[in-house]
Formats: C-alpha cells, structure tokens, sequence
C-alpha cells in the first residue's frame, strides 16, 4: 500500500503557475531507494505515560516543560521557544538524526539514532566511517512513522524506549553526556519541549541500555573534517563550515560565507537585511517593508504594462466551493493535497468545507462562463494581486516555497487560438523585463516540457533562472496557455457564437493563466548577494542613495557637526529632486563605519559619504555596493551623475548575472558528460528528443550518479526546465541526424536539463 | 440557558476596526421581545425519510431536486440554483416566514406560517387584519429552531408535518395553490432545493389538514395597500413597491426606485454597474474591475499619505495560531464569533487548528515586541493591505457586511501617549479626506462611546458618514488609540528603556491601529446613486469622460461615418493628454441612446457627444451625469475646459451631500423628539451624559417606540454614532444646568445618535 502510495505520489503534475517546486514530492521520492519493509514494527512506540513513568523512576525533573505551535524546522523551533515565558534563559537544540546504514540484502537492518546539538555538524561519512558503516543514508519519513510513530519533528531521545532501544545503534555526542546544561528535547510531539541537562539525556539513554546493547559515545568535534570523500557539490564537512565562519573586523555582516554555506547564508542575508522575519505558524513569513518595497516596485511597473495590453484589475474571493475546485480533474489532482480547508467558523462546524485557493482559475471560470455572452465580450482580460496558499508539507523556504506567498494571477480569454498565443508570449516578455529589467537576474524564455507544464493546461512558457552558487535552475514565472481545456462543454462550457461562421456555430473560447509571486524577491538575493550581505538593484532598491556623514570627531563643534549634517540633508533633497531615492542617515551615536556596514548588509546599490574637506572641496564620495569601487565627484551636477552612476551599476549587475548564467549552461551531447557538468555546479543545454519517459529516466540515472550527503540536500535528479525559445544559440540540430544523448532517438530541440528548486 | 445565552450575547463589545457593523447582535436582541418558552417542542420536525414517504404517497414528483453550497439570503439561493445545471429553466423562489401574533398573557399562542413568492409584499399589518389576529412580529430565530429545528434559510412549507400542522395557522398565497408552474422550495436545509409546482405545494399542505385545521388561502395581491396605518419610514406596501417599478422609456435602467425599495435598488446598481458579482460561497462577493478600480485610487491616494507620515507598507502572514489569537481577551471576545479555522490540509488534519485573520492585532504585537529593543527603534509605523474575513452569520450585503473584505490596517507604536494621540487624528483626517474628497461624502469626525469603542483598545475615533436614503448612520472608517492594552507586561509587553528616566526604567510603548475597507465603496454608491444608476465621483471614476458620437444615420457614407469616429479618438487622446481619464465609445452596432444608458448606469460623470454639426461648428456637447445639465463648448482648449468642469461635479457633489447630511442632522433636547426625528430619517445630535446605561436604555426605548413591519428591517434602536469633534456647532452646554434628555443627568458632550449600518 505505501508502494502504491508513493508510485501515485510520482505520478503528481509538476509545473504549476510560477510555484513548481511547490508540487516536487522529491523527499517522497528518495524515500523510496531507502524504505525497506523490514523496518515494519508492531506499535512499540513510547507513549507520553509510559515516558513520565521512566523520567520519575530515574528522579529526572526537567527544568521546563513547554506546549508551543507545531514546528517544521530547527528555527521554527527555536522561534517557539523564545516567544514563550516558560523557556529557560539559556539551552541549545538537541537534534536527533535516523540513518540506515547498508547491509547485506539478507540482512535486517539496525537503524543508527544519532543524538547531537543542532549546530554540530553530522557528516554521515564520517560517522560510519567512525563506525564502521558504509553508506549511511537518511531514513525516510515513512520509515521514521513506522518505526517510532513520530514524524522527523517530533523524533528526540525520548522516543527510545525499551522496546526500540536494542533494535537500533544509539550515539550520543559525548559532550553532551557530560554537561550540566540544559538542552531542549521534543516531548513525543513537535509542539513539546522539556528542558533536560546533557547529563539527564544520558542518564535516561543509559537506563535503556542492555547486556549487548549500549550507547555509543562520540566526540563529534573529533569527526569533524573526517569525512572520507566528500563528493563534488556535496554539502560541506564540518571543517569547511568552519571556514565559512567569517570572523573579526567590522565586515562580520552575514557570518558564514555565501560559497561554503549557502543555505544559512541566505537566511542570514534576510534575517539581517531587515527583508523577513519567521512567523509562529511554519512555513509563513513576515515580509518587511524592506522586502515588501520591492514587490511594491514589481507591482506598480507590472500593473501599467498589464494595462496597457488591456488587462483589467478585480478581486475574486479567497475562498472556493469544494465542487468548484475539483472541477477540473488534472487540475486539482495537481493541487490538492496541499489545499488548506476552512471547516468551521466560530464555534460552528460548516456543512461544507470550503478551500482557500491554491489558485484561482476554477473560482473565477463559472463567471467567465457567465459574463461571456457575445464575441463583443472578448478578449475578457482580467488580473489580481492577492496571496495564494498551498499547505506544502516539504521544507520551506523564504521566498522560494512558502504556505502563503503574495503573487499576481492574470486570467484572460480569447475567440482565436492565435490570439491567446500572441498573449502568452506578451507576458513572458514582461516576467522576463521583471527579471532583468527591474531585478537585474537573466532568465532564458521558453516552453515547458509536456511533464513539466501547468496542471491542466494545454501548453506552459516560462523564464528559468539560474543560482550558480548552487548550480541549481529555477522557475521564474510562467505563462500558461490553457487552450479550450477548461472553456469545453464538459468543463465551464465558456462559449460565444463564431461570429466567422455565417451558420452561428458555437466557438468555445482560448484562455490563458499566467503568474509571478513573490519568489522573484528570493531568486535576487540569491544571485546578486554577497558576504557581506543583500546587493540591490537600482531599479528595486527602496533605498537607492545613502549619505553618511564623515569626518565628525569629538573635536569638531556643534557648528561644524550641523554643518555636515546639513550638506548631508541637501544633497539628499537634490537627489530626490532629481528622481533618485535617497536618504541621509544622520543617526547620532552610531560610526559612519557602523553606517557603513549597516547599509551595505541591507543592499543599498550606493553610499555618498561627506566629511569636512569635501564640503571644503564641493564633492563628495561614491561607493558602490556591487563593487565596492570608491570614486569622488563633484557636487556641482550632482543629480544627473548619480543617476547616471545607478544606471551603470543596473547594467553591470545584469551582465556579470548574465555572463555567470552563460558561462554555466553547457552545451551536452554525450550523456557521461551530465552528471559531471550537473556536479559541477553547471546547468546542460542538450538536443533533446522531447519523450517523456526519457525525461523520467534522465532524471532517475542523473539522480543515482551523484548521492545527497546531507538530510537538506534536495534530491540530485536533473528534469527539463525548458526547451529555449532562441535555438540559434547552439548548433542546429539535423532532423534525423542529431541524436538524443540521453536515449539515442531523434533530437528535436536544445533543451535545458539541470538540478532545480 | 436560552436566556442566559441571549444576555451573554448582549455583551459582546461593539466596535471593530472599520467594520462595527459585523459584530451587532440585532437580530439575536430583537428575539428577546419574541421569546416565549410557550413555543417550546419537544423534537417533531421532519426528517427526510419521512418527507420523502409523504410527497411519495402523495404521487408528487418534484420536477428536479439540487444540491447547492449553503444560502443565506433569496439573493445567494438564486445564485446557487442559476449556477446549477439541473435547475429548471424557469421557476419562483417560495419564501415562508413564520409571525407570532398578540395573545393574551395565559394563552398559548399560535404562530402564523405565511407562505409566499419571495418578491410577493407581505405587510403583517394587512395579513393581521385580515386574520383578525393583532401585533403579529417575525418570529426570532431561536424559536424556528426550537420549533421546527431549522433556522430562517431552511424553512419551507415541507418543514410542516402531521405534528406541527395543526399548532400553527398556515397561510398560503391563493396564485401559489392553483398554480402549475414550478416554485423552488428548500427541502428541510438551506442547501437543497425541490421545485415543486404551485398545486403540489397545496397538496402537500392540504394532506396535513384535520378537521379541525386547515389551511388559509389569501389573495395576496387583494392584501396590498390594505396595511392598516402604515409607520413612517417602514417597508413600502405592495402597492408602494409597483410604484418603485419604472416602466417604458430608456431610463428603466434600475428597475426599482431608490427611494421605494433601496435595498434592491443597491443591489440593482451594483450589479448593472458592473461592479460586482455573487459568488457561489455565501456572503463573499467578486469585485469587477468597475468598483476595483476605485480601491486602486483610494489606496494609491492613501499610500501616498501614509509614506509621508513615515509609514512603510508590510505584509504579515493571513494565517494565526490559535494561541497568539487568544491572547487579548476583550479582543478576541468581540471576534472569536465570527473567526473561520483551517483545521486540515490535503487529507491531514493539522495538530491545532489555525485561524485566518479578522484583524492583525495580536499577529503582529508579538513580533513587535521582538523589533522594539530600544527608544530608538520608534515609533515603529506599519501598514499592510490584505484581506481580512469575520464569518459573519447575518445577512451580507455587498461592500458593507461581507465576509471577506479588503482595507488597510495600519499599527503604530510610539514611546509616549501624546505621539500617538497625533497620530491618531493624522489618520483620522485622511479618512475624512477620502470621503470628502475622493469619494465626495460628507462625514462626521469624532470618538465613539465607551460602549461602541475596539474591543480591547482604549479610545476609538471615527468618521460618522450618513446614508439619506435609510436615514442610517454608517461609521466610515476607524483610528484607534490601544493605549498601553496590548503592550503591557502580562500581554506582548513592549517595552523600552525610558530615555527621559535617568535611572533607566523600563516604558511600555503607546500604540495605535487603524483600517479603512471597502466599506468606503459601498456609502458612495449609497450616497450618490440614483434612479439611472451609479454616479461616480469624477476623482475615483476609472473612465471620467466618456465621448459618444452621434449623427451616425443609414445614409452618412462611410467617410462621414469615420470623420466622426476620429474626431472622437482625437478628443479622447486631447483629453489624456490633459490628465482625463477619457474613453471614445466607438463600439458598432449600438445606438447613441443605447450607449447614453450604459455609461449613465455605470456612472461615468461626464459624457461628451460629437456629431457632424459639432464637427462643422468645432464644440461638443457636454452631460453632467450628476445633474444632467448640458453645455456646448468649443473644442479648441477642451482640455482645460473639461478639467474645470470635472472640479466642479466633484465639489458640487459633495455640496449636495452635505448639505442632505446637515438638513437631517436635527438638534434635540427633548425625549419626545427623538424618536419621530429618527423615523423622519434623521439623525440626532443631542446633549449627552455619556453614560453606559443611558445609552443602553436610549437603544431599546427608541427601538420598542417604532416596530419594524418587515423581516428584512434592521431593528430600530438608536445608539451613539460618534461624540463629534467639532462641538461649535451647537449651542454650548453649561456644564451642570444642559441635561441629557435621556435620563436627566448633566449633559456633557453633544452626541450622534441615530439608527445605523
């Protein structure tokens, strides 16, 4: 049955509008190399009774014991506790971590329970190699409910009881055994915590101890760097982390650097640049007005090129009848199982529940069908800016995949086929403009494979990015056109009379959906941040313009000091004449060179600094936060320079995006090359043959070749992101000559493969 | 406990951010005066198994039986069956309405079923003389549940069976019983439908007769007119009704007229104006780009303001535990009625249940705590534009009680109480401005009462706006002071260190909230509407002039005919140019009348027409939509001319509203002028003493003096609208000699106040 469960969970669509990655059941997926049916056990799991009893008889109190909301993550966690009175002042995360080594096929199997602080780093190699294991592999969440009755959030050393505790391998960092701190520990459930010292934690493991089984010791800070061969593009070992670390100076901005560690990295950059805050129910997230003024940005300049095609704003209700959302079969296949459902309001219980909307093309369709009378009603083109949910129960992550995210949805339809076409490409241009224009990031248009299109749709375009720290691709927006799928009889029935047809036949009208959220926020930071933090184009940046003021010493008198502040003031009305947004920040009591770190951390594309000699001089200095390059110019044109000097600093940031972009899409015609290429942090462009079973086979052999090494690497399988509308950028391909490398049929067009979000 | 829950709802506190109205329990109160524990059944309703047999016996065949999402109102149960593929063609709505006639105290009294077309007039009045039965009142909700265990939607005359029959005097329409035509009749739930015809609804009722009891037809149309003394401002007789009908002629653009029949006439105008639509799920309404349109202009206004002000747009997550939710207790009292839960996602049941938020409040002060570290971190100033949704389970009506609507809601902290009293009143003024001068409706700024202030916060200011029509007042929008409520230590305990404290003490933060929605929308409408339709204020209209050519007969040649056209376009363009939003309606195939109606119903304030003469003589002709005056002016500075022109519609506009507004604000000092000055469709502004208990006891002895006649009729009593700022319009009150006419007790403030929204 699980079998069954996961082969249908494969079978899910995978593109949807501008969230595909919302839709990967990738854990699912590798969960099937690892489950093994003879990890099945009978309910021997630890009950919360069972547990007090044990705690009691070892004469364990814990310090604290806390109830929060559910927690998906070690932040999240961390997040829960802190916001509540109960939680002592000072305690670490305990995590604890479920692997399968390999063994024998005959063999069963003894999973390995690694207990450890959150922040020690658990490289898997080393550990089995300390061990004497090989390969030790993740468990899968199935596997974890089997065994245990808990999910991965919920696991702690509590979990292990007499029955569990001689089936598995239990390590317990040894400097936790021997420390009188306290240490948060789930109480069987993600929403509880007890407080317990290392020592308690030991002391119950040990009272689960028999004649043959014990716990295994470790000294974590001794593995670290041990690992045996780490894998290109793996996860780094604890020695490299270490090297991310960036200490001392002023220039601690973002604590680990964006090459070594790229995931925290990046939750640092948004923590510190003011751009998010994590939120009390997982998987949400505050934006701030420092990352809301960008979307504000893309809103307003997207909005009036919408209108000028003749898009119409309106507001279409959050909530959907569940006979209306699953109206369209593949559509809803696609969406439902992250659909979050309302079920009561007040004390009383709904009769119907009633979905908040994934997306809205089943909630607006009935009125299409309604409002279109006459072929004088089309073109119908109408947009909304609103949030979306999607109760995803992957890993979120800011931006890229979250439960709630802010996006517009443009729903539009047409008399003619050619009409709807000529749309969706209109508004592949503008995402693309978002993207490069506004954001400076460059995306490569083009067209879905049939695996990766819209759920229900006829076909799917799309911009696709790319993060080279990761080597991963990214979907940037998508443009769908939905053909008469959800205009046909059976469907909304969205017809006009053929006005081109003299008997009045009916005509069932083209519709188009097309999207862009807020993960365009997420794919910035990603490619222009750098270690010292945010990089904000020009073109986005709420602030474009510092002016700090220099040069202020104890010595300087109260008159010197306003004068200062004054030229600061001026120049930053000059340059908001000018059109530039700019701000002096005459905060007293901070250092310019605390200024300094403070906005270059929040991403302001340039700082002006103004001491006495430069107010003596008329000038003032320009520092540019992409390169750091330092130059003075006169105040005399003070307006036009600068604006000159942010469109410069707009341009280069697109070109060095674009010739990083470029110098990592490979051309491929030999399959031993991709995984090579894919580990090399590269994307591949190849001549593809545009068979769907090839895909999946890419995608599997791609996977196999390259191992994950870390629980939070995504799976390494390579899909098709897109087939590039500009083909002239490769060789032409020679029908019947140029050959699949993948599977040795026909080639049809270049298309892109690479590792994904 | 009937009692005891009454009561408790009683207490619910009164004022909600922006949208007081949704919380009132007036219809809960007014079925106080109605309780009466006589009606008290034990459990004899009917059951579908037993309605089945019964119709089955009977050889009834209802002509189609629907399945349809919950309905609330004949509106919504129109739109669920029209939406439905197997309604029939053709059919009427039945309403049944269950009245409670004067009996003496020791009788039990026999209530009165009516049944009815919906659109059917049934003065109780008319219907109790013909009966000869006195003072009969709609029966409160509590007893249909008690007696037919069914609420108000669900009832049908297939709610009677053997048992309930012969307790109750069941009146049928005489047209209904002999009647073949099918009638749409809720089988025992608001969400299924049978369509019986009018002869089998009769056969059923009279298959319940005894020889004692039986049915009573009544000619309904013979009732009409024939109320006794019909109450001022009550519902309109039937009679009344046909005369709100316009027959013939162009103009029958409404159907109904205003003044007659306004709450259809509202409905009508919003519908035919394009402005909104009915949606499937029950009291959620889609906004069409026409009234969207005019919240883009109130929100880009508004931003424009606020970012002065130094507030920065966010955005918080829609979702809130349940926790953090219940964290304020005054707060969440007065909305945890009407708060909708998620409590599953795909096909898991989530651990807590997670609300979607009515206001954010107790979402975001937590993390304000986080944010505010330091006096300089202040004042922190954030807004946000979402949605908001409060299950409401009173009847909706579009912009004005829905249950999801789109505002604003912005939250302030300051470090001192004076910092945040300004900011308060800053706000207050820009909702003054956006109905006077944006939306061109006078309001009232003031404070409310203790009683109708945010639930939770200390003090609340308002702007009172007024609807002539209904003579209600209408609270436009609200900036709350929440003092130190939800700062304090025991609730989110925001706090600083007191930079004015040399011993470093800690201070609680003074805070702020406000929200203006969509509400704003609706009083417009309301306000200036008339019997041709919408008329928009040229500052919010999306199309302000509208240009129609004319003189286009059979014989013009098809140069005269695009001389014509062009000379539009030109005009158009000429007026963009100028900053108009103006429009040419070049569409073939529609007259000039034809397109006149259209743009006069969707409010378009000025319409510029050009035919050949105008043309030869270089003019056009302009129309006011707002007064219908017409003009000839020349072309040759039309830009100017028009702008002009657009300045005064809008100020005159206002003028007249305001002027309406202060003729039916009535200055009292007697009792006994209240209460005919409320039913004059007044307001009253009255010397007050500001007493809980006056106010309390002004609400039920202006409510008892003047029933309601119809079911749809809110109820009557008079609270306090606001404590106007602006005292120096009234004679001054000398502190201990002006007296409250309500109780006696000093007068201290003059006070609004009137039935409302």
């Amino acid at each position: 049955m699980l079998v069954a469960l996961l082969a249908s969970a494969r079978r899910l669509p995978r593109s949807v509008c501008g969230h595909s990655s919302h839709l990967r059941p990738s854990r699912v997926e590798s969960s099937i190399l690892i489950y093994n049916p003879k990890f099945r056990h009978s309910s021997t799991s630890t009950t919360m009774d069972s547990l007090s009893q044990s705690l009691a008889s070892l004469s364990i109190a814990p310090a604290a014991n806390v109830s929060h909301s559910d927690t998906t993550s070690p932040a999240t966690w961390r997040e829960a506790l802190e916001t509540n009175a109960s939680t002592p002042k000072s305690f670490e995360l305990i995590k604890t971590l479920v692997y399968k080594p390999k063994t024998a096929k005959t063999a069963t199997p003894v999973p390995v329970v690694v207990i450890a602080r959150d922040d020690t780093e658990t490289n898997s190699a080393a550990i089995g190699k300390k061990l004497n294991l090989k390969d030790m592999r993740l468990a899968s969440e199935d596997l974890l409910t089997e065994f245990f009755a808990l999910d991965k959030n919920s696991l702690s050393p509590l979990a292990l009881n007499q029955t569990l505790f001689p089936k598995v391998l239990t390590v317990l960092d040894s400097s936790i055994a021997s420390s009188s701190s306290l240490f948060a520990v789930h109480a069987l459930s993600s929403s509880a915590t007890l407080f317990l010292s290392g020592k308690d934690i030991a002391a119950y493991l040990k009272h689960l101890e028999t004649d043959s089984v014990k716990i295994q010791e470790l000294d974590f800070s001794d593995l670290a760097g041990a690992a045996a061969v780490p894998a290109p593009a793996a996860k780094p070992a604890a020695k490299e982390k270490d090297d991310a670390k960036i200490e001392g100076a002023v220039q601690i901005a973002i604590g680990v650097k964006k090459e070594v560690d790229f995931s925290t990295w990046y939750t640092n950059v948004l923590i510190k640049a003011d751009m998010l805050d994590y939120y009390n129910v997982s998987g949400c997230y505050i934006l701030k007005p420092w990352s809301y003024s960008i979307w504000e940005e893309i809103t307003q300049w997207f909005n009036a090129e919408i209108k000028e095609l003749g898009v119409q704003n309106s507001y279409f209700p959050m909530f959907v009848s569940q006979k209306v959302l699953e109206r369209e079969k593949d559509h809803i296949e696609g969406f439902s199982p992250e659909v979050a459902w309302v079920t009561r309001a007040g004390n009383s219980d709904l009769e119907e529940p009633i979905a908040i909307r994934p997306t809205s093309e089943t909630a607006m369709y009935p009125y299409y069908a309604k409002w279109i009378k006459s072929h004088r009603d089309l073109p119908l083109k109408l947009n909304q800016w609103n949030s979306v949910v999607r109760w995803e129960f992957k890993n979120p992550q800011p931006f890229l995949r979250t439960r709630e995210f802010l996006w517009q949805e443009g729903h539009t339809a047409f008399l003619t086929k050619p009409e709807a076409d000529t749309e969706v490409r209109q508004i592949l241009d503008l995402y693309r403009r978002v993207y490069e224009e506004l954001l400076a990031v460059p995306v490569i248009p083009g067209v879905k494979s049939e695996k990766e299109k819209f759920a229900g749709g006829l076909y799917t375009t799309t911009v696709e990015g790319f993060i080279p720290t990761s080597g991963r691709g990214i979907q940037g927006a998508t443009s769908h056109c939905l053909g008469q799928n959800f205009s046909r009889p059976e469907m909304f029935n969205i017809f006009v009379e053929d006005p081109n047809d003299p008997s009045g036949g009916k005509t069932h009208v083209w519709q188009n959906s097309w999207g862009l959220s807020t993960r365009t926020i997420g794919v910035m930071v990603m490619v222009h941040g750098d270690n010292q933090g945010l990089v904000l184009p020009p073109r986005v940046a709420s602030v474009q313009v510092v002016i700090v003021p220099c040069g202020i010493t104890a010595k300087l008198t109260d008159e010197g000091r306003a004068k200062i502040n004054d030229a600061c003031e001026e120049l930053a009305k000059t340059l908001k004449k000018a059109g530039v947004r700019a701000k002096a920040d005459l905060r007293e009591g901070y250092t310019p060179g605390y200024k300094f770190n403070d906005w270059e951390q929040k991403g302001v594309p340039l700082r002006l600094e103004i001491g006495p000699n430069d107010i003596a001089k008329q000038q003032t200095l320009t520092v540019r936060r992409d390169t750091g390059a330092k130059n003075s110019v006169g105040l005399a044109d003070i307006g036009p320079t600068v604006t000159a000097l942010l469109d410069v600093i707009q341009s280069d940031m697109f070109n060095r995006a674009k010739t990083t972009y470029d110098s990592c899409l490979k051309e491929i015609t030999n399959w031993d090359d991709i995984v090579p290429t894919l580990d090399n942090k590269c994307v591949v462009v190849m001549p593809w043959c545009e068979v769907e079973a090839c895909e999946d086979d890419i995608k599997e052999r791609s996977g196999r070749a390259s191992e994950p090494q870390d629980e939070r690497a995504p799976s390494a399988g390579a899909k098709s992101l897109c087939i590039p509308f500009d083909q002239s950028r490769w060789t032409p391909i020679v029908p019947g000559k140029t050959k699949c490398p993948a599977c040795g049929k026909d080639a049809k067009r270049w298309t892109l493969f690479g590792r994904s979000y």
